[in-house]
């Protein structure tokens, strides 16, 4: 067996066995098979896809390409929670502790911003003192102690997916649902929990940016994760707009607060408690409708706020001492109409831009700047009203590219639904 | 700008615009386009293809990568002759001393062996004291001088071709008819020939597998040739058995002598007729049938043999020093019957084993060894009558892969003819 067979046999568009995806795998982590050879494999794959064996051959071979985190010393029922990547994604920092006032762990790994899309360690690192990297003695016990902790993900798991999206990244063959698939499930898998659900963004903002090819991608996860012997669940989400108001690590976490303070952005908290409800009724075993309310319970009574803060005190962080930008700009509506449109992908570029995310990985973040919307899609703004604040530092914003982000109509047209449904 | 703008257009089977081509090329060269980016690239060509107008810039973009040959000093009309590459392909030793006798000018460059097919470079190599590099003024004073000079293709001719092609060969992109005829009219354009003349072989021995490939690769390297004013030419010709008896590089050339004197095998005399006539009437602007006279007679009467050996004493090549190897194996027909198939392709994996070819560039030719068929396709031999001489060394043969090459029938199957037909 060779890589160039394994080649040969996809760019015919024929079925890699086990032992084809493992010899690649292992091979590309030895070095034996090279950079050169492997995203010649990726783009046949990319173009001629992979089906329902070869991509859950692909998983498994990347999960056991290196450590699997053993959870079992950790008592109760474990549930982990991934979102594909949205702008002003916030959803994990008010899903984990609520997830853990009803008993439930969650000891959660979680990823770095990417493109355009925030990620929840870099927005939990805006917590002056919060120890994102705990030991794996600390982790475990302290969801054995308080039920949650959210760490960033240990440099050993996976390294083959890390190998494999870092080359997919400068070599045009991120967008294949075989690879996207089996890249989130290979971590989900070998991070040992006994539930997984997956918020699968839908929308210009999104990996996925139409409901068809998201649903196809929640397809192939929940078979993997089924196949694995996990139950998984994928629910789909819109990001058409950004999620709640805020795009940016500092002033995402006090948007976070503010949610678990019951004074949210309604579209957040709707997001939040879809996940939640279904994690809750699935793991405990009741109702839905009934998980429902429990959760707005557990967030109207400040219970989740408290485990929330119980969890960046257990991590060191100060959130009293949070920082955001003094330096901010209105930006106002050019005419009155109806906000038909506010759009994710070009805001959350803006933010990256400002300093909230990266090109490179070994640019730093300013935690402190980002954006804030006052108005959202389908509300009526004034000429002159504000449509969002930005909180900018030494980076310059382009007007322009502001304008371009939202669409004001004489009428309102009707809304994509937030929650487009549930795949399980 | 970017190579990765262009790797997502041609992976959503967009064309390439000039710009981004030489781009591409440019970047490549300068080692800005990591390896890893250009075999994505590369994939999707293969798999997405080009257009006519990409082709052109390709094969363009690679002319311009290097040194362009100047001819201009040599005086008459100057032609090349390039083989897509067979088993047993000859036909460059005993063309271009014929097409000199007609005071045509031959400044031919030729290249190594590569896979199962063996290189004209390699063949004349094997005569003792060969010069295969001469020096630019040597070239074509022998030119001017004899009317006829074949050396090994230059270093700095082509650049972005050698690169190209080596990533090919190891990232299985070497099967895309666009990237194969840009590579081919890349070296062929860059030596500044008036008459370019195609020997496309067809058959399992060949790069082109069938007819249908081979015309469509014919008609895009016409197209560059002609686009490019230079006047190009087809001639497709059978490679599914080895073509003339021998393969291997001293016994070709013997068998080079042997078809100069007259005596050689009658399919081979007829492709080098049939391109040399066209060639002749053509450059020479004479009726074709009376340009196959002309050949025949030059062959016949010895001028193209005194031409071949006046080339090789002129490149200090001692022929009668050639050594073939004295270790000869007889294989036998295992039964009585027709020849129906003799897989050339297979014989020249066998001749490559057995130290005829190379598996990587640093490999050393064994010019002594190779096989002499002794009888072809449509013969008929009895039962333990000779099918072949193996004239071995050092490496071992293994005689069940040799049983597979040969194809015994009870009946005659017909035959495929030799020559397809010619486009233009």
């Amino acid at each position: 067996m060779t890589i160039l067979d394994i080649i040969e046999k996809k760019k015919k568009k024929l079925s890699l066995t086990e032992d084809e995806i493992k010899f690649w795998i292992k091979g590309m982590l030895a070095g034996e098979i090279k950079d050169y050879q492997v995203s010649a494999l990726l783009m046949a794959i990319v173009l001629n896809g992979m089906d329902d064996d070869e991509i859950f051959y692909l998983t498994d071979a990347m999960l056991n390409s290196g450590e699997v985190v053993d959870l079992s010393s950790i008592s109760g029922i474990k549930v982990d929670k991934h979102s594909t990547g949205g702008v002003g994604d916030k959803v994990t920092l008010i899903l984990a502790p609520l997830l853990a006032t009803f008993g439930l762990k969650v000891p959660k790994m979680s990823g770095r911003g990417l493109g355009h899309t925030g990620g929840t360690a870099d927005k939990l690192e805006s917590i002056p003192g919060y120890r994102i990297e705990l030991s794996r003695d600390e982790f475990i016990k302290q969801v054995n102690d308080i039920g949650v902790a959210v760490i960033s993900q240990s440099g050993n798991l996976v390294p083959a997916d890390k190998k494999l999206y870092a080359l997919r990244d400068v070599t045009g063959t991120v967008d294949s649902l075989p690879l996207i698939a089996s890249s989130i499930m290979s971590k989900k898998l070998a991070s040992g929990v006994d539930y997984i659900f997956i918020d699968v963004k839908v929308g210009n903002g999104a990996l996925m940016k139409n409901l068809e090819d998201a649903k196809k991608l929640a397809n192939m996860m929940v078979k993997i994760g089924n196949r694995y012997g996990k139950k998984t669940f994928c629910v789909l989400t819109d990001m058409n707009e950004p999620l709640g108001y805020a795009i940016g690590n500092a002033l995402e976490v006090v948007e976070v607060l503010d949610t678990l303070k019951g004074m949210g952005p309604s579209d957040l908290l709707e997001v939040v408690v879809s996940i939640a409800s279904l994690a809750v009724s699935t793991a405990l075993n009741i109702n839905e409708e009934e998980a429902k309310v429990q959760c707005l319970k557990k967030i109207n009574s400040g219970e989740a706020l408290t485990k929330f803060i119980s969890m960046c005190e257990h991590q060191s962080g100060d959130i009293k001492s949070l920082e955001i930008s003094k330096r901010i700009v209105s930006f106002r509506s050019p005419k009155a109409g109806y906000i038909n449109g506010i759009n994710a992908l070009k805001l959350g570029e803006i933010a990256r831009a400002m300093g909230a995310g990266r090109y490179t990985t070994e640019d730093k973040i300013n935690y402190k700047v980002g954006i804030v919307l006052t108005r959202k899609k389908g509300d009526y703004v004034e000429a002159n009203e504000e449509l969002a604040k930005f909180y900018v530092e030494d980076k310059d914003i382009k007007l322009n590219e502001i304008w371009s982000c939202f669409e004001i109509g004489d009428e309102s047209i009707l809304d994509e639904p937030l929650i487009y449904g549930v795949i399980k």
